[in-house]
């Protein structure tokens, strides 16, 4: 692979208006690139179901306090087996609650195009005071309310490169993304949901759970931003969180992947997914491209949603 | 119409009875009738794909207390955009937390097999004190893990009937999910979600909500459950919630439809859906079948899951 | 009794005018009127302990959907009896979860000086954008976090009228206050926790529960604002929550009890407490004041707590 | 100090037969021990206050994730005062939720009698599956719904051994129990609140957080729980959780402390106090003994309660 080094602080301020897709779908546009999922795209999408089989990327709820899960979500019985007659009614039933604060590294998750803001902006340059403390009036994730249908598209670098996982602060560089399409023999095209493995999910069964925080994950270069952009990707998702921890130095820049994705063009993003068993089930079929579904719950005023996504191949 | 009398108490034993699945799959089985939604089934509801269109069958997230909804969603910020800078760490981030106890009548959901018991037993003969305090240890929501990803059809009762909506109590009969097939020229099969339409959402904008509990909700005859056996439905699904309320007084039976479908025949339960989208949808392109893609949350010893279902036409 | 007319806009703005504490204990401060309750008020309040009887004020914790009490409280076990090992450790246990909105009209809470705001200021003239969607920075609960132990006076309205409790939108007057003092002979002092007593909970027992903000809730007067403050009263109770519903039509206001009490006083306040076994005990033992100890949780930039308070006769 | 040595499984069976209190207050008892706080008790707890001075004993609401904080508390806002009019109501106003499951090393919290079993019984010899997924309903904290108001005495033992605070896994002993009073010159009598400092919060502050269960916490000997029986204490706290970590190797026993005061004694525990700031209290007054008010949320069938515990002095 060819030498690529971190931005400068110019080079990615020139990444990043590059990328914007502010305006194009209109001054009140709140979709972003899922507007790129046309009829066409779903109708493409549905053609590449050609097993009839359908896989999770969704890890399990984050149940479980972990270094990667500091504010588990919680699953509490309202109604157990020991005592399941319903009151004056007559049923036996039992039910549950079920609750997330889903924005950690431990849950898979959508980010809604309101998540992150650059300057104050989100995406189509609202201002980010419009995200109130009772809920998001601009970006929320009901852009996403009909959910995301489309053709999905996985690239698997621990395959392209020949290891069982990426090592925490892995960087994956653009040419690796033309070297997976090609060893693939797969193309990400516009309205695509652009799957990049790591894989986090063997190494966190070798290895057990890290803290992305303190020990870092891989993610994209932000090099990759221009390509991503190139190539019309309506969603991004990954089994890590799209962007390298720790972050690369870049003045003025934390998260390049979700700072440009989100604001600039309006990409949402899926976070820590779970794409060992998809990785697995491509690679036994040689189709690395299928119809993924992600369905987030209509949350009226949410930065986004915890989901399970799945890709039917 | 024909007359459908309430079955007496020996004629609802007998349709329980035969509707039972137990064993069926092996004494250990936990999945129930999504046995029935085979790849073969999964690639001809891929074909159902023809207009490229998805539509939400989800009420938003249930935030509102309402007649119907005594138990609301939570829905709060963690971080809004007026302090959203995360400490030591640059990023400009804005976050919720969203939490549920889903199994009222106001929340879009999917209905685990351990939900429901009869006589102190869940499907396939498990006991229901299986299901702790701690989480089910049998029949949880995990079934459904891969998502349900099948062939949708939608009877639309109000259409056949030539009304807006049914009035809470209304009962539908066997004949009339015959008849509703042959109007809208649409088979149910084996492995299909059945998605039965009470124009519930048209009467709740119409004439406001209402509590079912108190004043009644339309549903299926217990004479439809041979019906959706013989058929081989894998999942049942309604925008009331399947049975009648008040239910029929039948000594030992409270709530027939989740009792037989549930606990005997295996069968998952989509519980208050929106439908009229789709309805509308269905009748603009004469198309009534659909993918249709239920994704519930990943969730260890859950007993269902709040979820967005989508249809895809 | 005197008439007592509605303010007029001018009078009620005197009113809030003429009741404010602002800068009278620095610019800085964010305790308010808690600062009245001294090291000798705390040893008086301990001489008043006669009987050695302790007298919950607090309902219990609202976990009931009601027309008072539409966003319910949480509580879920987390582990039962009937899986009570736990994993790896031996322990026989059992715990549970339990969370609440508080500001509601169903549960006992304390209201912070950050609570309420008029005209965009919190007490002491602090803006009320400090109060953040992660947390008050300003009059958060902690400014009781060493807990309110004061001399608590009850007067009780529904004994000096002769009647079981108040009806909604019952208004009482200054003079009532006064009344009720030489009926009861007691003196609300300096530094005094004031309870006001309309009834509420028999009249909940006799006629079920209502909505006070549908149908209307009994409470004070502003004419009674000018009384409290001259009292130099540190913390102002009810069990209703002070405010007469539906509020008095005066312009520019809308709770005048709580904008005063808390924006001008700094006094905060206790609502929804259940003073009816309170108020018994008084009536026997003759004795209307007592310690009265009300002691929040510490909740970092909380606007409030749910509590339990408690009166020692 | 004496050698103290592990309790074999014979003594430490004798201990909890020795101190069992079932049926002591009548077979239907569920108040247990703090049937020793009488009315005589409370004054005598009056009188305790000379200064006039309250003091928390509690730790702020463990929001954030920490080693000793795995299942961190929730504390969202509902609505801040970015957004702060209430609709169609006119009022300012900001409000927040707080909830938590509280049974964690890191929040303040009551133990109720239902909290822990030894053999499938629970205080009183009720059997632990009377507390159910839907709530306790024996020996819930409701037995404390009055509150705990009684004299309060800390023991410190950091200051007894001339130390900043006690080591993970210290033991004390029972002759430190004797010693403490003696050069402290106060007496534990029935009715009591105990409380046994250990210098934790000292500990955090210096070194920082750790995790009990993995790196150990001070408490107490088994051998003291002759001494507390004896003196008839009605309830026991302590900054740590009274028992010691890692727990004594002792067959058939986990946490010997919390299994004989809870299930044999019925004394109610309170765990994670923060008792710095009152032991330096005490030590500048001389003054070790003092009112002390635990008053829990009246959780129907809750196995305890997060709380602000106050010492009045």
């Amino acid at each position: 692979m060819a030498d690529w080094p971190i931005p400068t602080k110019e080079r990615m301020d020139e990444i990043f208006e590059s990328s914007k897709n502010w305006g194009r779908w209109g001054p009140d546009d709140e979709v972003g690139s899922l507007n790129l999922i046309t009829a066409e795209v779903r109708k493409a999408a549905a053609a590449a179901i050609r097993q009839g089989l359908a896989v999770s990327c969704s890890l399990d709820m984050p149940v479980d306090p972990a270094p990667d899960n500091p504010h588990p979500a919680l699953h509490m019985m309202v109604q157990g087996g020991d005592d399941c007659l319903v009151p004056g009614f007559g049923l036996e039933s039992t039910a549950d609650f079920v609750g997330v604060a889903f924005h950690g590294m431990a849950s898979s998750h959508l980010d809604a195009l309101c998540h992150v803001a650059v300057g104050g902006k989100i995406y189509n340059g609202f201002d980010v005071t419009e995200v109130k403390s009772t809920g998001a009036q601009r970006n929320s994730v009901m852009a996403a309310k009909d959910g995301i249908v489309s053709r999905g598209v996985l690239l698997d670098i621990p395959r392209l490169r020949g290891v069982d996982w990426l090592e925490p602060g892995d960087v994956i560089t653009p040419d690796e993304l033309d070297a997976a399409e090609k060893i693939q023999s797969v193309e990400v095209r516009e309205g695509d949901v652009m799957l990049v493995g790591t894989g986090r999910d063997a190494r966190r069964t070798a290895k057990g759970r890290w803290s992305p925080v303190e020990a870092g994950m891989a993610g994209l270069h932000p090099e990759c931003l221009p390509w991503i952009h190139g190539r019309g990707v309506a969603v991004l998702g990954s089994d890590g969180i799209s962007d390298v921890l720790p972050p690369p130095q870049i003045e003025g820049w934390t998260m390049p992947i979700h700072e440009t994705t989100l604001v600039a063009m309006g990409v949402h993003l899926l976070d820590n997914l779970a794409l060992g068993e998809l990785a697995a089930a491509c690679a036994q079929f040689s189709q690395w491209d299928f119809q993924f579904n992600a369905l987030p719950l209509r949350v009226q005023g949410g930065t986004g949603s915890p989901l399970n996504p799945v890709a039917v191949l």
